[in-house]
């Protein structure tokens, strides 16, 4: 298919959609769409779609084959998108017993990005982030924390280098500087 | 086959079978049994059996691709294996010229490991840990070494759970509380 | 084939070239004959062969696909030489867009190596040696761009230790000890 293939990713709190949202509307202005998909929910369609779940809640529970399952459709599925495609998901996700992969082997053979973004900030910030919040329930982590998930995003996208040849871009959204966080994200995907 | 499968792993001293036998000790007690194989030990049987080693010293003289087929056949064993399993192993070796994954490609693609559990401390602690086990002889390491080899372990460790959609999770076994390590282990074998 | 495949990286600026010019005149006295070839080099030399292009400049204009095809190539190519190889690529590649693996999968595939060598030194110092090197014209780095950039190789270079089963080794080449650095690799490299 023609067009860019970019995954971005952040851990909560970087204001990973905040970036998405300014940066689309900028390069729309410029005359360089990009159409932005959610991976979650863009699952849980093909899922609705293809009769395997009702609600979001059955998606919670599906065996570890039909998450596979599902996850390869819908990579088949962004794959045949024509055009530049932002895919909004994460490099890592934290579940109560560790880290998952949020891009495994046989989501990255299908979807063949071309970059994977990691929007970063000081893990102190996004500490103080998630605590004034108060609009989200989440669980409680410190510094280390965070900074563990964010270190582990990064060798985690370095694996997807490996197997896919996608180019690995860190973009910092430090307090005060969205604004060029915004810029940065423009330059990389323009 | 059923059951949970769980690589545990840890660089030399972090007290790692420690934390495994009071572990599967009380998983017992709750009901939840969990067979423990040491990887290493596992594959010297596996040799014996096929007739490729008859002691562990001709399984060091073991050339690059018999030790493949015979990492790849043990894992298949293990594989096999019905019920909950505790694979100790390492997330990667230190040898004289460098390091080596304790868990490459073709280990992986036959364990389908659920679960990486990397057993970690300050390196500080494994330094002096070292030094005051006159048991056994070993190599000579200093600080650094020993940090450059557990994050090692945690970069290897993500591409593992790229590869094989596993969890990747860090358990610390700090000087003092090793009852909170197991708590920590046995809450997430559960 | 017979003989050592040894891949030997450092980002720009670590003293790379001279570690392995010296290291490959001593063992050439000791009577381990290495040949040295650049990947890069190399696979222009392939281009040419195969009329996929004139000059360096096509090489940078090549799309994804006959690059990957070309990389492939250089990589079986490689393969086929008989004795002692040491291949001097990047670990990474710093690109406008992100970082690049040097080693994809598709690489390491043919290229099988048995050890994948770090040259690293404190990034002060490879940014110090970068500002002195009035010869050559680089894009201007920090501190952090440099230490990110030799975090990354770590990274990656453990996702291809996980595909590969090679070793990988770091081997440090701090300021007047140019010296040092050569024992280190002529030790490994035996």
């Amino acid at each position: 298919m023609t067009g860019k293939k970019v995954i971005i990713t952040g851990v909560p709190g970087v204001g990973k959609t905040s970036v998405i949202t300014e940066s689309i509307r900028r390069l729309e202005e410029e005359g360089v769409p990009y159409q932005s998909i959610n991976f979650g929910t863009f699952m849980f369609e093909v899922a609705q779609k293809e009769n395997i779940v009702k609600d979001r809640d059955e998606m919670r529970k599906l065996d570890k084959n039909s998450q596979k399952r599902l996850q390869q459709l819908a990579s088949q599925a962004i794959a045949r998108i024509d055009g530049n495609i932002i895919i909004d998901t994460h490099a890592s996700v934290k579940t109560p017993v560790g880290f998952l992969a949020g891009l495994p082997e046989w989501v990255l053979k299908e979807l063949k990005p071309d970059l994977i973004i990691l929007v970063e900030t000081d893990s102190d910030q996004i500490l103080k982030r998630r605590l004034s919040d108060t609009s989200r329930i989440r669980d409680i982590e410190g510094y280390q924390d965070i900074q563990d998930h964010q270190d582990f995003n990064r060798a985690v996208a370095a694996s997807y280098a490996m197997l896919t040849g996608c180019t690995v871009r860190y973009i910092k959204n430090p307090d005060f500087l969205l604004e060029k966080a915004v810029e940065e994200m423009v330059q990389v995907l323009r």
